[in-house]
């Protein structure tokens, strides 16, 4: 059959979602995990992936788990997957969980413990392969949802950044240095039912896109489809909006970066606290700075001292700012119970305290 | 009658908005000029300016602009408005233009030629009575229309700003310093409201609010409302990422100045192009740049070497990023028809051409 243009593109975006594989002819092929439900979205992303693994030096294992909420539909979605696998020349890894089960017994939801479930599942197979990638299927249109999600519930640019096309494990109770890379996130839903089309795939009905949060579904039935009415292209403009927030925030850490590295003071020998434990600043040069960057930087502060800032309160920052900014004022402010500011005429002191 | 909390918070506001008045007690007060409809958001702005004028050293004075758009109602509006600047012993201007004559004969919409009327017969208020700030009375719920609206249509960071609570003169047309005011972008329409009925005025109906454009008036009547479905608080919600996207592109901004210190190279004396035509940059500093910086400073070279780089395409841009970045490329790229940009080994040089 011969190859479309939709294909030979969406591979070569999916190609480019790797990272460039190694120059030597003779190194290890790299193992990647591909997340597969038997829905549309995953079997177009496993053939994909699949069809670029020798020019990529990839070799691809293919996971399923069963999530056991459908019945005998989810026992059919399951071999469905084994014979595709087998069919594709990959491994299958293919796995069963209770989710409603898990879900009653840590009171947790359904969708809660579903996630939960498979991302575990996933970085079992991955380390038990001794590989370092897992691909999932999620394309633009998750992604116009996501962000439109976030904008609802209020979010700034790091939260319109939507899902990012590689990024580090998302269960950060996990000890790992496992990736998830995401190489649909620019391809339409649209595109992809072409895909399954044009290579004659018979995708089951993916019902990850039914059980999702009631949020998430009312965001995709009515409310994407409601806004097509103001824009028809919404989708495509969210998903640049994305684009463009990675981008700013890109310059943002950049900019705190070159910041701190201008502010941040020696810890004096004589002092008895040591540096894990306080952070001097030049306050002169913090002064200079814009606001956002003076917030950004007590933020920075507060994460190097405690690893994060998720407690710190805007009004604490700026409280801390009004000290800090006005030329005669000295002392000692409260960021958080456990971290205090002890502001000199020249340089302040960021510090656990108690 | 006394003053209510609210009364008092929202005139605090608005003080806040002003510049603020010189220490010398015989300093000359400033002349600000306010636009009035006679509906409730002008009429709560003008009664606050009016209010905080003393303390803030400020000579108001009320501007009105009859559209003749809705006969007798529009006449009606005028009377109203000079008999409230009487009232407050403030003097008032009051112009007539036939916004649909002028509509007809400049082929613009009425929408477009009210807004450039408005906008010039405030314009030449100010300068006739030598002010050098307007004030005009757009609230929350203007900023999160905007601000939805442009989402709608797609846009960056710059664009979800929204509004200014104080912003160079919107007709870029008018040479002048004037500034435009918005004392009120962080105060709620209800609020705006229970002002009024606080005060005892007593507003007329605000034709502004209904001959708005098509897709503001759906915004506002039909989208909104729905949008509260899913979040109650969605119009604070989209103030909040107004401000928090202003203060990202003010460190973007920064960012941008700092990268381009370190880079710009001064001009050789021997080279015949004269700095106003060719500006020198090193290459090896800008190829350690984010690429968010890589692109903003290869967009502020242009605007240095033209005015401003709204014909800069996206595409270019990428373009000479890919021949910069890579190391062993010299040669020549155009970044627009009359820009091109010289590349060096160690420095690069963007220079008009032709």
């Amino acid at each position: 059959m011969a190859q479309t243009n939709l294909v030979t593109r969406l591979r070569a975006e999916v190609a480019g979602a790797f990272p460039a594989p190694a120059a030597q002819p003779t190194a290890t092929a790299r193992t990647v995990i591909i997340a597969v439900s038997g829905g549309a979205d995953s079997l177009c992303l496993a053939d994909a992936v699949v069809a670029v693994a020798p020019e990529q030096n990839l070799a691809p294992i293919i996971a399923h788990l069963n999530h056991q909420l459908r019945g005998e539909a989810a026992d059919a979605d399951a071999d469905f997957v084994r014979r595709f696998a087998e069919a594709c020349l990959v491994p299958c890894h293919i796995a069963v969980v209770d989710v409603a089960e898990v879900a009653a017994q840590t009171h947790t939801s359904i969708e809660v413990a579903a996630r939960q479930a498979r991302y575990a599942f996933l970085a079992k197979v991955a380390a038990d392969a001794g590989a370092s990638l897992v691909t999932t299927a999620h394309h633009a249109d998750d992604q116009a949802e996501t962000v439109l999600m976030r904008l609802l519930r209020g979010t700034g640019i790091a939260g319109l950044r939507g899902m990012q096309p590689c990024a580090p494990w998302p269960d950060s109770t996990v000890q790992t240095n496992l990736k998830l890379l995401r190489p649909l996130l620019r391809t339409t839903r649209a595109e992809i039912e072409r895909y399954c089309q044009d290579r004659n795939l018979q995708p089951r009905h993916d019902a990850s896109n039914d059980d999702s949060t009631y949020t998430r579904n009312r965001i995709r039935h009515e409310l994407l489809p409601y806004l097509e009415q103001y824009n028809p292209g919404i989708r495509a403009v969210l998903a640049r909006l994305a684009d463009s927030a990675t981008h700013d925030l890109e310059i943002i850490d950049y900019a705190t970066q070159q910041a701190w590295a201008a502010l941040a003071q020696p810890t004096q020998p004589h002092e008895p606290r040591s540096a894990e434990n306080a952070i001097r600043l030049n306050r002169q040069i913090w002064q200079t700075l814009p606001q956002g960057l003076q917030r950004a930087t007590l933020r920075f502060a507060v994460q190097q001292l405690k690893g994060e800032a998720i407690d710190l309160k805007y009004s604490a920052v700026e409280e801390a700012r009004d000290v800090l900014n006005s030329s005669a004022a000295t002392g000692e402010i409260a960021l958080l119970a456990d971290v205090r500011v002890d502001v000199g005429a020249k340089v302040f002191c960021v510090r656990r305290a108690g």
